[in-house]
């Protein structure tokens, strides 16, 4: 029987499954020397987290070039069973600069806000870490497995 | 009319409010010089987030002493709709080492990991941002509602 609310981690195939199962996830940068966040749409492919990005992005400027490390993270959190899971993932995002790249990538993005996407973002998978919290179970529940 | 989709920024007391209303958010820092993100139980009050942490945690031992700068974002976000909200703070997350602040928030905190927290973070508001996606309307509805 688990343990009532630990935390367990997952394998890397899961963690990725369970990221590539939701369009929308946390792209984690830092912006003008401060710690940024923003809501992103992505869809793994390629062995890389591809993101669709607004004109002007504070994100875009940044990772033109040579890239910039970021981090990413989805989860799905269910805040009245106190269950759910997180998907970490370090690596490097680069702008996609390449014409063909940018066509392949923007027709399977479908980003919230209206039109389609600016700019085109990867992140290489270079760190993937996963954890799932199983719900936490009344004792009546617990004995009654046990029996 | 809304211009479909369009995203709307929110004022600082009505952010404020939708980040008390949900118990999870996502605490973003630097650990050994990468970024990071890890979603988090929290509170506000006293004009401060205030989170509990798990013993041993990263961000502990960066936001001892004089504090760290951070981020911390919550949000809700339909998937279905492509609707939702999405509040961004930074500000200085410090190590609470007052006995008498730490039993008092410990007590108000309820962590997802069983056990109370063993450490408690404030996080100060500097810079709060907030933002709303209403739900894109189907042409029909609008029509209807323009009538």
């Amino acid at each position: 029987m688990t343990e009532e609310g630990s935390l367990s981690e997952l394998p890397r195939a899961e963690a990725l499954e369970l990221l590539s199962s939701l369009p929308v996830g946390r792209l984690v940068f830092t912006h003008q020397a401060l710690p940024a966040i923003r809501p992103v749409n992505h869809l793994v492919e390629d062995d890389k987290i591809v993101i669709g990005l607004t004109a002007g992005s504070a994100i875009a400027t940044s990772s033109r070039g040579g890239g910039t490390v970021v981090a990413y993270e989805a989860d799905c959190l269910d805040i009245a069973e106190r269950s759910g899971w997180t998907v970490i993932v370090v690596g490097l995002a680069q702008l996609q600069t390449d014409t063909e790249a940018v066509l392949h990538y923007r027709a399977r993005l479908r980003p919230w806000l209206g039109g389609a996407a600016a700019d085109v973002l990867t992140v290489s998978m270079e760190i993937v870490t996963g954890y799932r919290l199983p719900p936490a179970r009344p004792a009546s529940e617990i004995v009654r497995i046990a029996q």
